[in-house]
């Protein structure tokens, strides 16, 4: 197939196409396109990571519910986040950047002041970048640059590895929800419970520690961080490690606040806590032998199995107490 | 000063207010924000470049001009210019892409392939990106990182360096006015002075090799791509080198092409070839010592001394012949 449009191809056929275009790794590379971030070999067991994220708006974002401080926030975040699945520590980042005339001044800055903010969190320092014009919004591509000794990829899972998960997941989807019910509204004006829900949506938590603590222990066989949501981000890892899964949905760790406002926004909270995406936890798996409840002392946060990965089946198989169930959909298509 | 949109503040005081936001050195930072390209040091004499640039549609090109495989090649490129501008070696790629999804498939793979070919052709590896859907046009941000010893940066300029550039000026303004002219038409349509001028704006050549010898015999004392225009690159190493500078502007290297088409296109050629940008030479100082001839031999090819550093004067002087000469404009401004 040649033919056709960007919005028929979809995102894993660009992807695809990306992928073959530039198959076969070059010199240094240990490794290239296809996982959260790319692998430099730097020195005998040094290794240099690059990632980059690009925010657009209308798609990633929307002005009438995103504050720029949290916008220059995200931003990093989610590129920390692919730093943090591989289980690296971020270093530099280089922000490239189209906005909009029409923007104010006192935007550009409440957004730098987010990626600083940030970045000094973090230990990450700002180094190059690059501002043009924007006709049609804003464009923010963030490249994060960090280093690490052996990494943690997609693609070792093994059968009957356990498949766990940091924190709880759905939040940033329901706030999503939230966020868009209360366009104009100051966060400040939320209750707090939305509030919760709102900023782990505006301003997620990159789990950098726990993925160091997975990688440096090798307790951790593949690991993800759930950007495009638990269902599509777990068959990254089943693909990538030529495996099938089992989800056992009911186990999907939600948080008290997630648990009491989804069903009064109408919404199934299985649903979209299997699938809402940008939740920038950690998704991984172990062998037998570690348990949950051992994981999460290590990690000092909540750690959950979920599942079990599972020769014998071919994608995910998700169960609610043993029996089937169907995942409504599977994260943002881009091109849909 | 607050308030104000992005289009009043202008490019330099957005560049401004990014470097008080961060400045101060990070840890392992050589050179940060404001320089072609970011230098972090790997060993003792070993240093990571990492440059990025955005090429936004409707601002850096038009698609009626524009075909996807040069589009490509020239989001490379123009990062392949900065590693040239620092002395460095270009090793690795990432690339952001935001695409409207009416955009057909073939586009996009001649896009990659563009990419491809000129990445190929110096020895540079995709290993990462995202892609996402845009309501608003073609966004294309590239990081490229490459490896260096000793930088050279646009700050060594000393009072009475000669002030050189390699290859001819003025190409690409023009070759932009004849793609715009003859919007719709093939470059195969156009006469082969014209395609020739188009080529050199649809199609730089990043002087990596040129790069490398001036800051390996350390023959330059500071150097910078030529982007935004003669004027404007001269302008960047006077201010971080802290002095003035004089222009011999009947000096500018011209092109047989160029000399032949511009007054045809009712163009005054000076004022083009000094500020119309996007050429993609390297513009650099040298002591007093080096004559252009000799550099020419060197690098083998042509090396024009245009100036020399000139500490009782602020700013640029331009002169012709000896007698004062006002440039007209000083290349795009993006929020003017």
């Amino acid at each position: 197939m040649t033919g056709g449009l960007l919005k028929d191809v979809g995102e894993w056929g660009l992807l695809e196409i990306v992928r073959k275009t530039f198959a076969g790794a070059g010199r240094g590379v240990v490794l290239g396109i296809g996982d959260d971030a790319a692998v430099l070999r730097q020195g005998k067991k040094k290794n240099l990571l690059a990632a980059t994220d690009v925010l657009v708006e209308g798609i990633h974002f929307d002005l009438s519910y995103t504050p720029p401080f949290h916008l220059g926030r995200k931003a990093v975040a989610v590129n920390l986040s692919d730093i943090a699945a591989m289980g690296g520590t971020p270093r530099h980042a280089l922000l490239s950047l189209a906005l909009p005339g029409r923007l104010s001044r006192d935007f550009y800055t409440r957004f730098l002041h987010g990626v600083k903010s940030i970045s000094s969190e973090y230990g990450v320092s700002l180094v190059g970048g690059d501002t043009s014009s924007s006709r049609g919004g804003i464009f923010v591509s963030l490249t994060v640059l960090g280093e690490a000794g052996p990494v943690v990829t997609r693609a070792g899972a093994e059968d009957g590895d356990r498949i766990c998960v940091t924190g709880t997941l759905g939040d940033s989807a329901l706030g999503l929800n939230i966020l868009k019910k209360t366009r104009g509204l100051s966060l400040a004006a939320l209750t707090r419970t939305e509030r919760y829900c709102a900023l782990r949506h505006l301003d997620p938590r990159p789990r950098l520690a726990e993925g160091r603590a997975l990688c440096a222990g090798r307790l951790a066989s593949a690991m993800i961080d759930v950007s495009d949501g638990l269902m599509s981000d777990l068959e990254h890892i089943a693909q990538e490690s030529r495996i099938g899964a089992r989800l056992w949905a009911e186990k999907i760790p939600l948080s008290r606040e997630f648990s009491r406002l989804a069903p009064s926004c109408g919404l199934d909270p299985l649903a979209v806590a299997a699938s809402g995406g940008e939740d920038y936890e950690l998704l991984f798996t172990v062998r037998r032998r570690q348990s949950g409840r051992n994981l999460s002392r290590i990690l000092r946060t909540q750690v959950t199995e979920i599942g079990v990965m599972d020769a014998s089946l071919r994608g995910i198989v998700a169960t609610v107490h043993g029996r089937p169930y169907a995942i409504a959909h599977k994260g943002y298509e881009h091109f849909g």
